[in-house]
């Protein structure tokens, strides 16, 4: 299929560089151009502006947040404004409940197409096409797009006919995966002060009760309190709460669980936190409990 | 090996069994004798009193909680009077970290030797010899009771020299269990409240970020309203998140997760959930939220 | 002084009449006329549009909330359009710190002065001119407006230059009365669920400890279980909850007891408590309790 | 009366001050002898043990918590096995509800009368024979021991036919002053990081809203983050949440504002706390909200 891509970050590149080993025709879009090179080189087309990226059956956009997505969506010759009738736009960047509704709206009244496609996985299981993508919307608009979507990752689930359920899934997923660091951090603050060894006990968890890897990772970084580099920073899973909750409140369902969560980010955040991965709201527990802490700290 | 066996529930039951299978010589005793019926049918020996399960090198103890242990234990004709000079007690219940301590300093006074051996599992688990035992005690007794161990799970772990540091291992599992409940409960309300299908989110978190059996079981009994037949009664659960906070306020960790978790016990128990499986509380965000419950409906 | 007054409901009357007695001149205004009357028999103009209410030094909107303080400021033939160059706009409803700030600002870019004085005060106190206002802006305009605040309080105490600090301590105030009522609702399920008598606990408490009139108020409404008539209703409690955690989250404060609050009224309102006073979240540990209910249970 | 006091801390010695004052006849015992030489000077007989303090009527123990008054009480040559049958223990000591059953039922089995009247009110208040008493045994001991209590207080409050319920009734007492600290802690933390002037916002609530001393002297010292020296200490602050929160599940009440304060003081006493008023919880919303601390700070 002929589309443009929006949004060439770790994420974005790696979804792309998918989309062109699967053979399809893609124009790629980046407001920091040397971010294409690699792109290019692999057989994309560039693109100048954002028109030049809305000239395929789909654009698709991954990017940080509302606001980045409003930005290329919404001003002065953005998509909104370029993407021809009858094309789509698959937006499969973490945004919120509310935005997503905006921009389904907005393109019915262009004639245009719009689905919510955000995903489950890091950079590098973009990279490896390991991606689990939620999509919603329109079924036969979902399914138009399949070719894409399967090409970037290894399954799609559909959500519904409502592209934000797509984004209120995606939402509760990192709820519950923060809500998991949390859990992590509290029992390793405990196990911890009382002399067990951290690690091995983060990894008789993921090798019982626990098999996810979301539990075997996050643990490690909590157990040898190492929170650089990154992985997914601080302000973005902070950012996922709070839209989280935000829908929450519009249909009016209290998450205590939630609140303590919005709180342990903002409490990081406030402590100098912005480079350290989500992760490491985890370690707040053993700071309260104070755990005296190693030479490898980062929080 | 020889060994008894005290404590004949579903759990007890189905363990005492895979020891006979693996031809160890098991005396069993159970307050209620129509208990022991079909292990003496397996080749076990029946004890009259508690006393005659405390001749081999080995007793085994799976009782429901402190109380039950130390009635076994520490009354006259128990344990601790029966058991001989260099004999172990092997605790596997889920008891406090403060008991077994007790026992620990007890068994030790009277040249008695005493390890804890708690378990991960179900009683399907037990009987399929799946169980994850954490051991914990003096090293050379631990290894000395391998051979049991090995026969009732899949995979023991060490803990340490420290008998009560097991104990703490899985009070702190059934925390990270019951932590895992309350986001899926949370998270199923606020979909659930939304309109998306709540069997489909959990399907999809369980193939996808959260592939562990304990979310994808505990997401299907809260996204269906259905917490009986229980498998691990709440007043279970909530012993074991009170003893957990119990070791946590000895080592004064503040645990605001585990403080959630304890209202959320002592309310589902106000409600009349004495018979209800422990992942009710995980319907409690549901009630918050004002959602019409089903004709399935148990809370 | 001559001065217009928008929004004529309990409160706003008694405070509108207070200015008649004190020998201003007032033009009132409101959606629905009726409720002028018995200003105008004490003396009051009546308005037949905004426009008409703004043709003095000031004009004093006393409203719900935000939209309804917007739609009368920022609509076609709104204040914002019809108050001289110069002229006050003193803002004493409950209002966001965040539109505070709009409005301060739009005033300013059109040439007109505003100033917020929200107060503390039931309907009763305003008739009896017992408010407590706190009055934030430009110094001299706040000296300006003296005569008709000291008409409407007690005493009016002076924030600071920025109208929205006085919003703040507004909502701030309210939050420190809903965390009131919330430690009355525990401690009074607790003592109830022992046999004590609830009502001469909160005589008690507010002849000793807390001689402060809102803990006896609130205490004797959560000992009786008894929420209507409401003197403040659980929408505008959540409301003033929801305005003070915004702006915390932009100061990135976090509040966990203000989430506590934001749970409870969210409860509160999904088992049907829109009607209630917003002490009925001080009923929901009772419920959590399981006690038994009186006859004159209102939730 | 005739009666013997133990305890001569700062509030005991205080209380036993004014009832020589009040021409009663005291036998005044401590464990450092120093403490009793002021009280001799006034006229008080100095007890060489627990045993010459149980000679009269009645006994009064003001002693720090459970510990010290199970040392005096049921240790060998202690009150139990000294006072004679028919002779009253008035415990004023901040004991659990359950240590109070316990002495309740030993008393009686030995022929002795029990009542509990625990106190409101700090040394110097005690000192000003301001105290409140809440008394609560069989009414005609409470009547009996009225002359001794009216003495010490300015006011006596009956609670009930069980003494214990006069514990609960301090214990829910001192959970709302805690809740109070947290409410205001988190209240300046807002409005002293918007740029309000802190004490001022203290002041305006003590004069509106909150017209009682503990908000105005808690708010102050939260104001200026001083918590030295302590009027009362955080780990005895700690001790009573402690014994509120046992009370409170002995009789399963969820109280969710009051595990935050349980999380609260164990954190601060981790951070070194232990000198501290109390009213230092009220820093830590500060702490997290990220706050530059003046050089007054002592969190």
């Amino acid at each position: 299929m002929k589309t443009g891509f929006i949004g060439l970050g770790r994420m974005g590149s790696a979804m792309a560089t998918n989309l062109l080993k699967a053979g399809h025709d893609v124009t790629v879009f980046n407001r920091s151009t040397d971010k294409s090179r690699a792109l290019l080189d692999l057989g994309a087309h560039g693109a100048t502006d954002i028109a030049d990226a809305c000239r395929g059956e789909a654009v698709i956009t991954m990017l940080a947040d509302d606001r980045a997505v409003a930005d290329v969506t919404l001003s002065d010759g953005g998509i909104l404004q370029s993407l021809p009738r009858g094309a789509v736009h698959i937006s499969m960047s973490t945004i919120s409940v509310e935005f997503s509704k905006t921009l389904t709206r907005m393109h019915a009244e262009d004639g245009q197409r719009f689905i919510a496609a955000p995903v489950f996985g890091r950079p590098e299981m973009a990279a490896a096409r390991k991606l689990f993508i939620m999509s919603a919307g329109d079924p036969a608009t979902v399914a138009a797009c399949m070719p894409l979507l399967d090409a970037m990752g290894q399954k799609t689930f559909s959500i519904g006919a409502e592209p934000s359920a797509a984004n209120l899934v995606k939402l509760s997923g990192n709820f519950l995966l923060a809500s998991a660091i949390e859990a992590l951090g509290e029992a390793i603050a405990l196990v911890g002060k009382s002399g067990i060894d951290k690690r091995a006990f983060v990894a008789l968890l993921a090798s019982t009760i626990f098999p996810a890897p979301a539990y075997a990772s996050y643990g490690e970084l909590i157990a040898t309190n190492k929170f650089k580099p990154a992985g997914f920073v601080a302000p973005l899973g902070f950012k996922d709460i709070r839209l989280m909750l935000a829908a929450a409140e519009d249909l009016r369902v209290p998450m205590p669980l939630g609140g303590l969560l919005h709180d342990r980010f903002q409490r990081l955040l406030n402590q100098g936190g912005e480079d350290l991965d989500w992760a490491a709201i985890g370690g707040l527990a053993a700071q309260d409990a104070g755990a005296q802490q190693t030479a490898g700290s980062q929080i």
